[in-house]
C-alpha cells in the first residue's frame, strides 16, 4: 500500500485509508444496488468523514444514514442536504438539535420506535411548528431496538395521527440473523430481511398509513436484499472500506480492504514478544480475540506474518507474541495491520492519512465521537 | 450528584466529573506522599485535560507524567514546565515532536529501554544540538516495555556513554504484580516494588553511573511504595477519579469514584431489556464483563439498582438487561452508570462536563486520543 518513504514519514500509531480502493468498493456497491432497482443511503458510520459522504453521494447514492444529530450536523456542515438519522429520537437537547438541522437540510428523516417517544418529539414538533418526517424501526431480530412486526402496524397509525410528524416509511437493522438467531447463509437471511419488511409495510399499509420507504440491508445483506425486489432502499456502511470481519461474513476479499494500522515497534527485550506503540486507545476492543464465531487471532491481524498476533493490550502498549517464540521484529520497525472492525477502528482516531493517486494526506475524522 | 434540572440539562451519552471530590482525592494523595518524603508526578492518563494537571501541581505535585509526546504538548500548552513522557521514545517523527517541545519547558525527561533505542535518541539528540534528560524503564514484572532487572546496569553504563543523553533515574510501572503474578496484596507489591528499584538503582550506581530518580508506584501502590522509603518518586494516575476497578483492587471506595455516565433510555419494547443512548463509542470495552478476576457484571456499573446490568453493546446500543426480567425503565429515563476503569472511559469523550460549586459546564478532553 505505501513505500518505504511514506511509511516512514508516517506519525505512528496510526490509520491510512488507500482512498482509490474505497473508490471503487463505492463504485460496486452503487452499481449492484442500482442494478437491482434500488435505493442506496449509506450509514457514514464507518468513515465519518464528510468526504466520504460526498463521494457517495456522487457515484449515485440517494443521501445518507447517520446514527446520532451530532454526526448528522457534522455531515450536514460538510454539504450532505439529503440524511436519515436511524436511531430513536429520544432526548430534549437531541431532538432540538435536530429540528434546528430539519430547517437547513433538503430533507432529515428522523426515527420512532414507540409511542412514548413519537409523542415527545410531536410535542417538541408542534412547538416548533415544524413537521417532521419519521421513520419507524422494526425489529427483525437483531435484538436491540425495533418495535416487533405484529405491534407494528398498530404504532404506525398511532404514530401518523400525531401532529407534527409524518410517517413516511419503515427501516430495520437485521444483517446476518435468520429466524433469530446468526447463520453464514447471507442469501438466505437477505430473503427472510426482505420478505420481514415487505409484509410489515403491506400490514402497515392495510391498516391505513401509506408509508412508501422500506429501508433494511447492512453490507452482508444489502446487495442481496436489494436483489429481492422487496425493499426499496438499502443502508450498508462498511462496505466503504470492508475489514477482517467482513471476509469472515462471506462479504468482502482481503484485496477489497483499504484500511490499515501502522505502528512502530517500541520494545523487544523478550523474543517472545515485542511491544507496538498502539494499545486499546488506538486498536479497538469491541472484538475479543479468540472467542466464537470466528476467533480472531489478535486484536488486529499482522499483515504479512501469520506468526505474529497482536494479543494483549493496555491503553499504549500492544503486545505482538509469536507462535514461533521468537518474533523477529527490531526496535524502530513499522508494521502494518488490518483491522477486524474498521467501524469502532477508526473512531478511535482523531484523524487519518488517506492515500490517493499515491499522495499521502491527513484529514480530521470530523465525526468521530460523535455521542448525542 | 446532580439535580433533576441538572440532569435534564445534560446531552446524553456523557460523562460527568466531580470536580470538588477530585480535588479531595488530589488532596488525599499529595498528602500521604509526601509525608513519606516522597515526590508525586501524576499521570495524566485518567483526566487528560490541562486543568486538572494544574490543580495535581498546584497541590504539591512536582510535575506529571505522560505516554506520549501529543499528550506532553497539550499539557504543555496548558501551563505545565515538568514533564515525563513515561514511555520508550522510539520513532522519528515522534523523537523531533520532543526534541522542540524539550525547549518549551523547564525540564522534558524521556524514557529509553534499550540500546538501539537509546541509539536512535542520542544520534537524533546531537543532530538537534539538544541533550535529553532520559530515564530507563525497568521490567519488575509487568511484561510490557522496560528492561530486565539483571540487564540493567549493564544497559544503563552503555547509555550513560552515548552523546546528547543524561541518564538520570529508572523508573518502572508494576501495579499489583507480586512474584510475577497478580496479588490481592497491595503492601506486598508495593514492597516488592520498592525493593526491586531500589536494588536496580543501587546496581547502577555501583556499575558507576549515579542516578538519581527512582520513580514507581500505580493508584493500587503509589502511598504503599512512598512509605517503603526505597523510592523517591511515585506516579499514579487513576487516584484522581477513581473508579470502579480500584475498589475491586482496595484502592478505592465507591464513595470516592468522582464520575458518571449518564445515558438515556431510547426504547423499551422488550420488557427483559432496555436500549440506552451509548454503547461501544462511549463505554470502553477494554474491560469485558464476567471474566476473572473481578467478574465485573457490565461494561459499567448501574448505580443504585443492583437488578440491571449494561450486558451487551453495539457502537450506538447500549442493553441493559435485567435480572429480575423486567428493567422497569421507560423511554425518556436517564440513568446513571460508574464507569469499570475510568482511563479509557475518559478517552472515548470529546468533552465532559464539570461539576463544581453546584454548576456545571463543559470542557474539552483535549488530550482524549492523543497517539503519536
Amino acid at each position: 500500500m505505501l513505500d518505504e518513504k511514506q511509511i516512514s514519514s508516517l506519525e505512528t500509531p496510526c490509520i491510512v485509508i488507500d482512498v482509490d480502493l474505497a473508490r471503487k468498493n463505492i463504485q460496486a456497491m452503487q452499481e449492484r444496488v442500482a442494478a437491482a432497482h434500488c435505493r442506496l443511503r449509506p450509514h457514514i458510520k464507518t468513515h465519518k468523514m464528510p468526504l466520504f459522504s460526498l463521494m457517495q453521494i456522487e457515484a449515485g447514492a440517494d443521501g445518507i444514514t447517520c446514527a446520532k444529530v451530532s454526526e448528522a450536523e457534522v455531515m450536514a456542515d460538510g454539504g450532505c442536504r439529503d440524511i436519515f438519522i436511524a436511531y430513536p429520537m429520544v432526548g430534549r437537547a437531541r431532538t432540538e438539535r435536530a429540528i434546528a438541522l430539519s430547517r437547513r437540510v433538503d430533507r432529515l428523516i428522523l426515527a420512532v420506535d414507540s409511542l412514548e417517544g413519537a409523542k415527545m418529539l410531536s410535542d417538541a414538533a408542534v412547538a416548533a411548528g415544524v413537521t417532521l418526517e419519521v421513520r419507524l424501526e422494526i425489529d427483525t431480530g437483531a435484538g436491540r431496538t425495533g418495535i416487533q412486526i405484529d405491534r407494528a402496524p398498530d404504532l404506525a397509525v398511532a404514530i401518523s395521527a400525531l401532529p407534527g410528524l409524518r410517517l413516511t416509511g419503515i427501516y430495520t437493522f437485521k444483517s446476518l440473523v435468520y429466524e433469530g438467531k446468526p447463520t453464514e447463509d447471507n442469501a438466505l437471511a437477505a430473503a427472510e430481511e426482505g420478505r420481514m419488511m415487505h409484509d410489515t409495510a403491506e400490514a402497515i399499509r392495510a391498516a391505513g398509513v401509506p408509508i412508501e420507504d422500506i429501508s433494511a440491508g447492512s453490507t452482508p445483506t444489502g446487495i442481496l436484499a436489494a436483489e429481492t425486489g422487496l425493499v426499496n432502499e438499502v443502508r450498508p456502511g462498511t462496505y466503504i472500506f470492508k475489514d477482517f470481519m467482513l471476509t469472515k461474513e462471506h462479504a468482502g476479499t482481503m484485496d477489497e480492504i483499504a484500511v490499515r494500522f501502522y505502528a512502530t515497534v517500541v520494545s523487544t527485550n523478550h523474543k517472545e514478544y515485542a511491544v507496538i506503540d498502539g494499545g486499546t486507545k488506538c486498536f479497538p476492543t469491541d472484538v475479543v480475540p479468540m472467542v466464537p464465531p470466528f476467533y480472531y487471532p489478535g486484536y488486529a491481524l499482522v499483515e504479512g506474518n501469520p506468526d505474529l498476533h497482536l494479543s494483549r493490550m493496555n491503553e499504549e502498549h500492544g503486545i505482538v507474541t509469536s507462535d514461533s517464540g521468537n518474533t523477529g521484529l527490531h526496535v524502530g520497525q513499522v508494521i502494518s495491520l488490518i483491522p477486524n472492525h474498521v467501524c469502532t477502528a477508526i473512531n478511535m482516531q482523531n484523524s487519518v492519512y488517506l492515500l490517493e493517486n499515491g499522495v499521502l494526506r491527513k484529514e480530521k475524522v470530523a465525526a468521530r465521537g460523535m455521542l448525542v
